[in-house]
């Protein structure tokens, strides 16, 4: 059997369900996945650690890792340790509150398209405590390592392996990048009006309409290694995850959209499920439309979508095709009606579209 | 051939050079290695993470895990994560300054007895910056561990795999234990006034004399899998390292002298190669003494020193005695003159003490 090279493009929640599905598919497909994750991140511990001491926001690489962890009883428990929160309150001063740590992608609160994470994260900016408080263990493993090895690129090797990876994980570029949109009724009281808002956790949760959006710097350096990967793969898959600030970024990076439109490999575009904040007012075929907006030359291979998300499958067949795919309809949801993709749901509508013609 | 199970004691640097000696002469002798660990500690990261989150200081644990983590690569690197500090000054904001950070075990600048540990630590107890400047990550890491396991042996145990660990770390009592000394001449204008210093801290870095040594409470619970091990052990073996506060301690846990008295194990007791600023006017047989005097139950069957160390045999022979033990003289210090045990020459001589009649 051949193996299958993939790449995975996203960023928290959204890409930890696209890397659970794949590696559910790894055995039947001889995978080998490799995630390249968004640099952008600056809100909760991610944010904290980034303006704190420099280096990458570590939370969506420390998702993407833990959920290519492997399934042995000992890299389970790292993988729990990882996304292990230190508790707000000690927990010999009052009850441990685990539940009221910060997050590292995506708004508070809003629809997401998840399978992973420690449960319903609250935003706590402002709750410090002794410095640890709201900080993921393995957030401070991941900065800890970066500043001993000097190399992202390393120091995510070596956490992998404490994983226990089935996969490789690598940050889009070896630089933090900011994320800038120009938003029209950011202000509920001026619906009309376009204004900048600075920053991922700001995209992530605005309400009004994303207009554009750019990086910067704004032309931020590839990690050498993502680049190699899309040359060498098979596979590119984009998506789930918010739009804006998990899957757009990596077409902004210029030797990353190089690498993907010279790339030999099919394209796969997997869509979210229900809108989040920074797409609200974005049909499903908006977020195909925005691919090609941002990465003209864009070709896709397959779309895939879940049925009930998209309703009338003819707007969005005719998205899928104008970027020169077909369109893949699955049940890919969880069935508590949450809009979250289903791992094992997802994984087994992946197994026809990546294992077609093998 | 029969597995010989050895338990160590101590903290620190000391109990460090001891595990790094025995490990040593495991494959030789097949030795089962546990490790029982003060957690005494109050100052340094350790202290900070006591004070602010509850549960056992760290250092000390971490320092014997990193004695005897495993010889792959994997593991030689994430025992120098556990082992890295986080730097004071974020790196993108200044020069990092690795060596500046604190310390777990013993004074600052007084002679040490060591093989480990990342060079000469300065204590610094007031460089907080972000809240994880100075902090070991595998503080942190252990720290998270007790906190999502809510049980430092199975947090021990885990770190332990994460470091694929010759051996087993425990802690002397599952809860943090205070040290207090009644200090003669601790103010040198007051050189006859008996006072008390309270934290081992405090203890370590005392000039006065130290005339007596209890632990707060006064009769701390012993951790059981501790226990067990003693009971079950073919030698116990007591040094080198700081004596009130990484040696003694352990005596001073009824159920841990009760175990150590009752156990049909052979008993070692390894001895510094130089006096640290607690023991300053202790001689060399005065620390036998001191065991005695804290345990009068305790009987020992070898003194191991190193003869330049020891200087005029015969007062020490007849300290060894009076506990019922031979004393054996050997070269076990490092060739450079500064007083740290070898492992490699302290797990020479090692082996025949161990090996006699097996």
């Amino acid at each position: 059997m051949t193996t299958t090279r993939v790449v995975a493009f996203g960023g928290g929640h959204g890409l930890s369900a696209s890397l659970r599905a794949l590696r559910r598919c790894a055995p039947e497909l001889d995978l080998d996945i490799t995630a390249v994750v968004t640099v952008g991140d600056d809100g909760g511990s991610s944010g904290r650690l980034r303006a704190e001491r420099g280096g990458l926001p570590p939370g969506d690489l420390r998702q993407a890792l833990v959920a290519l962890a492997g399934d042995h009883p000992a890299t389970r428990r790292s993988a729990g340790l990882f996304q292990h929160r230190f508790a707000e309150s000690p927990p010999h001063r009052g009850p441990a509150r685990r539940d009221a740590a910060d997050r590292d992608t995506a708004g508070p609160g809003g629809a997401r398209d998840t399978t992973a994470g420690p449960g319903p994260d609250v935003d706590r900016p402002d709750a410090r405590g002794d410095g640890l408080a709201g900080h993921a263990v393995g957030n401070l493993v991941l900065c800890g390592l970066m500043e001993l090895l000097g190399d992202p690129v390393a120091a995510l090797e070596h956490a992998g392996a404490m994983l226990g990876a089935v996969g490789r994980v690598l940050p889009m570029s070896c630089q933090p990048v900011g994320i800038e949109a120009r938003v029209r009724g950011a202000d509920p009281d001026r619906p009309d009006e376009v204004r900048t808002v600075s920053g991922q956790h700001q995209v992530a949760v605005t309400t009004g309409r994303v207009e554009s959006l750019r990086l910067t710097p704004d032309a931020p350096e590839a990690c050498p290694e993502a680049v190699a990967a899309i040359g060498a793969a098979d596979w590119l898959i984009f998506g789930p995850g918010s739009w804006y600030t998990s899957v757009l970024p990596h077409l902004l990076v210029p030797q990353l959209a190089d690498a993907i439109v010279s790339s030999p490999a099919r394209r796969l575009v997997t869509l979210n499920l229900a809108a989040e904040k920074e797409t609200l007012g974005l049909s499903v075929s908006d977020h195909l439309d925005a691919l090609r907006w941002y990465l003209p030359e864009l070709k896709v291979d397959h779309v895939l979508a879940d049925a009930k998300a998209v309703g009338d499958p003819e707007p969005v067949g005719r998205a899928a095709e104008s970027l020169g795919a077909r369109l893949v309809l699955a049940p890919v949801a969880v069935s508590d009606g949450t809009p979250r993709h289903d791992p094992a749901a997802l994984g087994a509508a992946l197994v026809p579209v990546l294992g077609a013609d093998r």
